[in-house]
């Protein structure tokens, strides 16, 4: 049966998500203890990558399983039906993840249900502050001015909607179709000096988000002019955009499916 | 001339503010940052110590520091002052501070003036976090119960006033006065199921917020009736109150003068 989870995490000590040559990820963590709980080789796959140092507070990712002590038999009018005892195994696999890890939800999906090809909606956070935060350091994205949220939020209005990104992917990426459709960027300033950036799309290229606030920054701070931002999507190159803003103020809020 | 500092840090990688004959303290991780920057030997006396794994927005600390380079010479009505250059400063102490011990601010006071015995009053924060957070580890105190906050108001103005608060001190404190004055308890909930108490008060006892807390959290899941909260004052013994809650949801936010 198929099982999908819910996973929060705090990115700081993993190469990130996926599975690599060097050093620990998030995903190998996981499936390490799933093997262990459930005496079976896992693969997790998952709704995306995120990238070294980048959080998560609803990651999604599926495995299969067989059946074991966490599924209980159900007579359902005549028929037998295995269920997931989805609290008991939430409790199990919570015991034998490291502190940085914990799985929110498990509940059974259908055989057809895909983490990443399902997702109809995903929802990022970013978590940007004005200068240096001693307390929140690794949590937050750290930029030296306080910049005009009212320009920002002018300029983010022109990202919202079906565009080619071209200008807001990492060169790195692989893919063929740049086209991607930002449903909203809610933009509020926290007590704490904070701007967090909501923002809600049916797909993300590769260093978008970033790449957005990185861009959004330079228009707060007067470097960039908002309408210019009309520009830099029409350019469909990077270096017309702004810096990358860094990985450890980014955070996967949600996948709708 | 006499330097006060304002402090902010993460206090998870220390043994905590004060001294130690066992580990890294605060206290002397900023000693040795102002020495080398300053070339002298200097001691800090800060407002009061903060334990183990316990945080500071703010804070303070004064030193003795013997002119340099960071103090220029200003005539004003004909007379010579040396002042502090408190902008320089506090870049250059920063630039030799670890990321997790940052200075906010630097600025001359008079030789009478005693970080500890001149404070009018102090504020703490709690950051107490119910359920599992795997991204604030060490930042909040978990819990793991939902607790009734007006309950936990109702209780919390019991203890506002002047009283002996030798309930809510550790047994470990070596002290003859635990008559303290609350001014205020304020309690309040965030977006992210996080309750935060913000504590005011002319001076407080060995424990005394975390056990304020312990006890506030077993009044708001039941264990503890409001009006309990009296006898437990009145009794001036530190078995009657609740749990000391964890040092890692503990902030010294703000010392006045």
């Amino acid at each position: 049966m198929k099982i999908l989870l819910t996973i929060s995490y705090k990115g700081t000590g993993y190469v990130g998500w996926q599975n690599q040559k060097n050093g620990k990820s998030v995903q190998k963590t996981i499936e390490k203890a799933i093997s262990k709980l459930l005496r079976q080789d896992v693969e997790l796959d998952g709704s995306g990558r995120t990238d070294a140092g980048v959080h998560a507070f609803g990651q999604t990712a599926t495995f299969e399983a067989t059946s074991n002590s966490f599924f209980s038999n159900f007579t359902s009018k005549g028929s037998k039906k295995i269920c997931l005892n989805s609290a008991r195994f939430v409790r199990a696999i919570n015991a034998y993840l490291p502190s940085d890890i914990y799985v929110t939800s498990a509940k059974e999906v259908s055989e057809n249900f895909h983490a990443r090809y399902s997702a109809k909606e995903k929802v990022y956070e970013y978590h940007l502050q004005v200068g240096k935060n001693p307390i929140l350091g690794g949590l937050v994205g750290e930029f030296n001015q306080m910049p005009n949220l009212e320009l920002i939020k002018e300029a983010a209005q022109i990202l919202v909607g079906t565009h080619d990104f071209s200008s807001f992917c990492s060169a790195k990426a692989e893919v063929s179709d740049y086209v991607r459709t930002i449903n909203y960027i809610k933009i509020y300033m926290t007590k704490a000096d904070q701007i967090i950036f909501e923002i809600s799309g049916n797909g993300f290229l590769y260093n978008m988000v970033r790449i957005i606030v990185g861009t959004l920054y330079d228009v707060g701070i007067g470097k960039i002019k908002p309408e210019e931002v009309k520009e830099i999507l029409s350019a469909k190159d990077r270096t017309k955009a702004g810096k990358t803003a860094p990985a450890s103020g980014l955070y996967l809020k949600k996948v709708k499916y």
